[in-house]
């Protein structure tokens, strides 16, 4: 890995520079997802996983975690198939969703605005179709409810305490990361290579290393959603209740330690397939000057600081996204190479030193668990 | 404790309308301490805390976190008394310099500008004496340094990973709160009692609960510094080393949790009795409509939420801090009720439950470990 | 602190020399407390402490820790006084109660054997009043239950696994020790002074410090009973849950690391003054010539090793035991020496560091919360 | 899992009966091992997990755990090839040793005695190939050295407190048993299938889980030993500072929660390819009618209790041991069907929900990381 504060935010030519100023976004801060069958995610979201129900129907679910104070980082919402309907971005104030309206106008995307919210605890929003084909939300109104990071009586070994990010996948990361730095977001880590090629970028509201994270590959797609403990062994407590429960295969990859973020993680796969990442502990990324990360897609430790094998299906499966409409929206396929094949596998590879003469070779199972061609 | 949005940042009259804008403060991110035996600081904080020597001399040695990528979050220099020379909050740019110099001169506040800082590793910058006596330090350019996050191979295990927050003591909290309202901090939390005296303020710019805390005493005086960790286990181990190096006297109070900013926390003496503290895993702050947490002064639980006692000195010794020549400032006597007497103590009395009818009796030893008249 | 193999176990002249020898005692395996109030006792132990309960009626409540296996470590039972009814060891098999009888009858003490057992779970049974005046229980015969070891979906995160030790006060510990070192028990730690007063001794015949422990006071009293976590934020996340439920009073002493054991620990009391430890992270003793701890009492590392002072009520109060017909046992001062009057106190001292020339004077308030004459 | 108290020491008619008594083991105790690059053994065993030097030479080092009084755990020694030169078990005291040498001459094992020791720290002992092929060592005296377990200055964040186990590969796991359940062993856990294939099985003196397991394979070969730390953090501090040293491809499997004991584990190469482990939690086996805890075979939680697979290499690869000369041992094949070819893999599978009737299909990658044909 290196880090150079000059290319933290480099101009780029994929999108157009624009007149109207971004909205004041605060943070990401809820995600709607629809589901299949609402029973069965309750079941993962509320039984498992110990999220707070703040309100619920027949029709949908709004959680919260434990030290939130708006009414809920999550909606389960009972639909059709497996898909996210909106990610949403918590503003200072009205006045930013006239901002959002303006913006996304300007972009020529498809704005609706809504006075009484689109869902329950939120009021004056804005929803859009952007550019790359999701479905983002802005709101700062939403009902305040009970702060419950004071109350360890309801906590469970594995309590989530913050939303803590999205990952999206979008076929040209550099496009992505332009139209994000214009919306007011700046990028902290990335995954490259020295032919140029961005395979991922973390780009950031709040001082954390990421509110979401561009991920090349078809899409528009949900990569994962991301929720916050305090510390590491209640993700590890997540794991040890999942095995006790005998739903270890909801575990996709990990825990292990990220080189990227170098935060503490746990991905798991909820009843419709959603990607749910569990995540401790990154740094503050607050000032302005702060360094980028860039790493190497051939360093083996970028993903898991451990070299861990990523799991193939983390690569390659992903859920779909809504218009406004609550239609899918088409996919659109990535053009550039993937990570997937320029790691391990058939014609790439992966080092744990990069000046090391030799490398493992998967064909003689020198890798831990490689993905095989 | 209770919850209230409308009284987050109330008006008052105890300070005066400012036309000047105030400088944009991402964060507090240096403190310089003077000390009078800089070979006895530097065992604490390097060889016992494990904080990292950036540049030092035969005056001076600077020293950072774990996660920081400015040249210092600490300062000490050799000097004849203890006490603080800068309280050191950074600025999103040098323009905001201008800004800061505007905003205390029209305050009437003695400013000085520096073009090449103050102290090494730090350009252009701005320090005042300012309206509680305090010298803050304001700055944007800062040399890089490696951010050593990653470099696990050097964490010791109560690795500190960033400066956390400064805690101030002054004799009118409602006043100074609105001078620090006025530069752009918001309060999150206070202790209070049912007349409106308020004994403390936690105020913050980054979205935790404090940058600095203002806290009701004799002043202005350095209350404590405080650094933060990943977990609580490293704040235990910091404990373990100082048993093991028989220096269990440098710990003054904890490690607890706190009822105030939900952290996990740790107050030790440096040789020269400054106080440090180690915090961990408090919540963010960063919307504007952020409940504003109110603790009844009464409340046993508000600054240890386990109950255990305050220790008297942690109430009553303070370090001084200096003026912009390097002499001490005077003292100004606080007023109103005083927090160590309104509690435990000859006229005082603090709850469990704030419903009991029978308080415990400290004549009769019925509070663990209380200070006596 | 000093070790010395040597007299790990000195030979006496306190305690008559048996012909018969002692049943093979595998460790503490449960207490019998009586209660005054078995709903509230539920509420502490059940409720707050997660103890899982086994059986239950009108009268009693029997309760295991998540890795035990046999029916139960603690029963509480509706009596008109607080005390501890029975302190249960577990034998190798039945014909180790044959050996228990002879023994004590050698020693004239009252024996009373049960085929049926004198609790629900248990069979074959001998209770006896010993020479220091404790009711010892024996048995081998017990129902066998499920371990749920493995059931982290029924774990707190304050899951208490293990029954760790029990703590008894009595005027002689030197005499204590040898009928404990006749009943095949060892001793791995003490705290005595240079005059040869012994003021506590740890005992063991599982492999940690302690099966039992030997406190110098008046007796026979129960100090406490002290169950294992796996971890020390589980004991934190206790205390955080005490804080939520507005109970931080039951938290006495703690939490801290223990000098003597080295293991990290809390006290409570239960609603009758019953005191509960948490303890975690002793060491293994099980080789014969593991090396005997020697503490001084005027070290002030030696109870808790970060230096926090010893709550006086933990040296002070206590609760009864009863004899084999329900009675309290009476009381039998000591004659040397008190711990609580040795150390920090009217005519006491205790050192950091012992070479120190200047100790700090209570009567000045040097000490944290030091106890004053 | 099932829990089968009757079935826990079954009697069997691979081993002979002996007349002889077997000596009193206490626990494994030390390790020797035969490395072809001191310098690098020396590296990874002190600089980066931080074994304790307690003795060295150009030829050896004898390293110890923070937790240990006897001279070693571990004697590292420079060969020609790596192999375990010695499995230590240390006795109640030297009257065993003479038991020992009776009980292997019966066996018609090649036995030799040494008064002086064989290494270093060590005094009298007996050596002995035992029945199975492996190296076995026998001793009560050592040298007693410092216990640092109080010495929190000289810990890591991965202090490593106590050997815990060995694991040894062997063709005929019930022989196996017998033979150890003869010298006095007891059975805790095992793999099995419906058969009555048994694949592995955990012994124990201590009271813990194992001091050694029996693993089924081409044998006789060490499979790994295994050293203890306090909490699972120390062993995710191991995996980061293995990242940041740029060692992560020490790292072969883990960490993980195993199913079989229950404990925390991380499993790493060592320079020449022993396998080391970290370990922690647990529990207490030391009651004669301890449940044994049969795991099935197909049960794909059973090695990991989150369902992450078993890296091949771990199935296959074994460091050698040597005779009493200091020669290899040869190699004898398993004949019973082998546990990687049973689970994941051409011709098994593993569930995990026993009654789910539909598997994951390797072919269509519905594995995680499945091992294929």
């Amino acid at each position: 890995m290196t880090t150079d504060t000059a290319q933290s935010n480099p101009p780029g030519a994929r999108f157009p520079t624009l007149k109207a100023p971004p909205p004041d976004i605060l943070r990401c801060a809820c995600i709607e997802l629809q589901v299949t069958d609402l029973k069965a995610s309750r079941h993962f979201y509320v039984d498992v996983l110990g999220l707070v129900v703040t309100e619920e129907d027949e029709r949908a679910i709004y959680l919260r975690t434990f030290d939130e104070f708006i009414h809920h980082n999550l909606v389960l919402r009972q639909g059709p198939v497996a898909a996210t309907a909106a990610f949403g971005f918590r503003v200072r104030s009205n006045a930013e969703l006239d901002r959002a309206e303006t913006f996304y106008r300007e972009l020529g995307c498809r704005v609706e605005r809504r006075a009484e919210g689109f869902v329950k605890g939120i009021g004056d929003s804005v929803r859009v179709e952007d550019p790359l084909g999701f479905p983002y939300e802005f709101f700062f109104e939403a009902a305040h409810v009970e702060r419950l990071a004071w109350r360890y009586d309801l906590h469970s070994p594995g309590a989530l305490v913050r939303l803590d990010h999205f990952n999206q996948v979008t076929p040209d990361v550099p496009k992505a990361v332009e139209y994000m730095t214009a919306l007011g977001f700046r990028t902290t880590e990335q995954i490259s290579d020295d032919q140029g090629t961005v395979y991922a970028a973390w780009m950031r509201r709040k001082p954390t290393v990421h509110d979401t994270a561009m991920t090349g590959g078809n899409g528009p797609h949900l990569h994962h959603l991301a929720f916050a403990t305090h510390e590491k062994h209640n993700i590890l407590a997540i794991c040890d209740k999942l095995g006790a429960l005998r739903l270890s295969d909801r575990i996709e990859r990990g825990p292990g330690r990220h080189g990227v973020s170098n935060a503490f993680y746990l991905y798991m796969r909820d009843p419709d397939g959603h990607r749910v990442e569990v995540y401790t502990q990154d740094y503050y990324t607050g000032d302005p000057d702060n360094p980028l990360v860039n790493w190497d897609v051939h360093d083996n430790q970028r993903r898991d600081f451990w070299g861990n094998p990523v799991v193939p299906s983390w690569y390659t499966e992903f859920t779909p996204v809504l218009d406004l409409d609550g239609k899918l929206q088409p996919i659109h396929e990535r053009e550039e190479s993937r990570e997937i094949d320029v790691t391990i596998g058939a014609d790439g590879f992966s080092y744990t030193r990069k000046d090391d003469e030799d490398m493992p070779d998967w064909k003689k199972g020198e890798y831990k668990l490689g993905r095989e061609p």
